[in-house]
């Protein structure tokens, strides 16, 4: 690997000021959450995924794929949620080979709390933060890099696969 | 809280692009860490910062705050890097407050055989998928994220505070 094309000055503090931007920004995120709802960000990540699903039930694969984490890190997180009484696990009537994670009352009633808070924090540490032609770039550039990284699954809770 | 300025369809996108797009990309980063140097992404940023470092050394605490880490998440990190050889704890002879971290001669050979396979990845995934114009928008406005959510603390290795 003697032909390394090493970062450039601009490069170097372009991936700097992301990554360092990004760990304090999720941590800032996960502190509100936590402080104020007693919820982590992957916690609430979830919840919002069950809450845009038809039925507010996904199969806990298609939960994992949305939310671009493993089957057993969701598996821990479902099991965390339903413990506090906003998921529940379902069979699935249609198809035996998985479990479905369903958003309870107690779980939407919880998000409803929890997202206004969130949402003003988002605003602030990030979308505030930048002007009309930078959230353009974000946009156009972090949706090219999540296409370009995205595994070959459905992310749709649609059934039927 | 019924004057929540929720996100318009383009602050969403933008959100969403972000934050989906950052999650896929640590997990790239950190799996070609791992299969590649079995090193995990944490692990490999505190070892540049002790490359950086005068003296390649590091207070512990100094470590926490450049890498926005716990004091408990560094002290969990370096136990993992000094059972592998790669960093090892010394006293500091001017300061009996705390211990620094040093990187050995075998971390050192770690980070640079590590480096190439991380800094192509980093290219792939991110800096080669941004125009100028977009890396010019992520430097300047993660740089203004980053400032704003930095906690008032020291960054640099030296010493004397």
């Amino acid at each position: 690997m003697d032909e390394v094309r090493w970062l450039d000055s601009d490069e170097q503090d372009t991936w700097r000021a992301y990554i360092e931007g990004t760990r304090l920004l999720i941590q800032a995120l996960d502190r509100q959450l936590e402080t104020d709802s007693g919820v982590s960000f992957t916690d609430y990540e979830l919840l919002v995924h069950l809450s845009e699903a038809p039925g507010r039930r996904m199969r806990m694969r298609d939960l994992a794929d949305a939310t671009f984490s493993s089957r057993s890190g969701v598996t821990r997180a479902v099991t965390r949620l339903e413990a506090a009484g906003w998921v529940r696990r379902v069979e699935c009537d249609d198809d035996r080979r998985g479990m479905h994670a369903e958003l309870t009352a107690a779980g939407a009633r919880k998000l409803a709390d929890t997202a206004p808070g969130h949402v003003a924090a988002v605003r602030q540490h990030m979308i505030d933060q930048l002007s009309a032609g930078e959230r353009a770039a974000v946009r156009a550039s972090f949706g090219r890099m999540r296409d370009e990284l995205r595994p070959g699954l459905s992310r749709t809770g649609e059934p039927g696969e």
